[in-house]
């Protein structure tokens, strides 16, 4: 066969591949999930923050405007901001910068704030005290509903995950999240993402289904 | 039965399993092999180099000296110096401290250093170029012959491996190395360690042997 036949068929049989059984993989770089009171204090009562770009999953969006996250044995600066506000303040970051923060947060599910970590919020000349704010954002699967028929599974599932990495592995306890306004999408840290080799455009499928189910 | 014989059988089992099936999971921190052109060069000819402690493995060491690493976008200070001298100076750090020193070194096996990273080592006035030093250490298992044995592997053999961390998960391609020479220890760097919620502690298991043994 021509070689330029070759590609093409394997190029489609990729974007087949793809479109039916792989996951792609987003890595969660450090972010912040502001509450309307914290960016009040922080910004100003007139500032407007401003949007940046939109995110992978529908309605999620970064502002301009970048933090310093301050805990008792360090800071991170130029944190991004993520939209819209929430009703109370939320910091993910890895087990790594939590080493750097001097702080020992939970690996919780985004949401799950009781007995999480605490810190300090900074930009420019305010500071905010994020109290219970911090988590290390558990691995999850952003899904619609048809995707999680197709894949055969269903909301708050835990599953195995095998990641096609550079470092390959296979994440267990990994939680399904089904809604009509997800896209899907694979998230994992930047712990994970460098154990696994993982960048942006890496793809994963999920390779077993939890017991109970 | 009464509760501490309960816990007496608990704990023989526990030492049971630990050494039949489990093996210790180690995390390595960043650390540097020096050659000992580079311990003359740094250290001066005349000094002698202080040994703070045995490592886990016979015949390795710390010594009480540390040094710098210095990238072209960051410097990690601090770094762990292990003996015996090398006969090519060899460093090995994480991906996230690649990103921090601004280099982008390979996944590799240690003593595989054609074509790695290279970086600048420095000790309090004194500077050396480690070029072509600096590996992302490759996850593996050491284990003696008597070990290889017990569990039905070789030297060499590539194996998935089960962490039993806070945060679960299956090392695929993970490289046992034997020799009577080892203790028997899984090695993993700080980026496995925090995705997987390892510590110093955590056992793990061999999951899968690979297909073609």
């Amino acid at each position: 066969m021509e070689q330029d036949i070759i590609d093409l068929i394997t190029k489609r049989v990729r974007e087949e591949l793809v479109r039916e059984f792989l996951i792609p993989v987003e890595v969660s770089a450090r972010h912040v999930h502001l509450s309307k009171e914290h960016i009040c204090e922080l910004f100003g009562y007139e500032y407007e923050l401003a949007k940046k770009k939109d995110l992978s999953q529908p309605g999620q969006f970064q502002y301009n405007e970048r933090v310093m996250l301050i805990g008792p044995k360090g800071v991170l600066g130029g944190v991004a901001v993520l939209g819209p506000p929430r009703y109370k303040t939320q910091v993910e970051i890895t087990r790594t910068d939590a080493f750097a923060l001097g702080i020992d947060p939970p690996v919780r599910d985004s949401g799950d704030l009781g007995k999480s970590g605490t810190l300090f919020i900074a930009y420019d000349k305010s500071i905010v005290k994020g109290e219970e704010s911090v988590i290390i954002a558990k691995r999850h699967i952003h899904m619609t509903k048809k995707d999680s028929q197709r894949f055969n599974v269903h909301d708050k599932q835990v599953v195995s995950v095998k990641i096609y990495g550079q470092r390959p592995l296979i994440f267990e306890d990994v939680l399904v999240r089904v809604s009509d306004s997800y896209a899907l999408r694979m998230h994992i840290d930047f712990d994970e993402a460098n154990a696994s080799g993982s960048t942006d455009g890496t793809v994963c499928t999920i390779y077993e289904a939890s017991a109970e189910d």
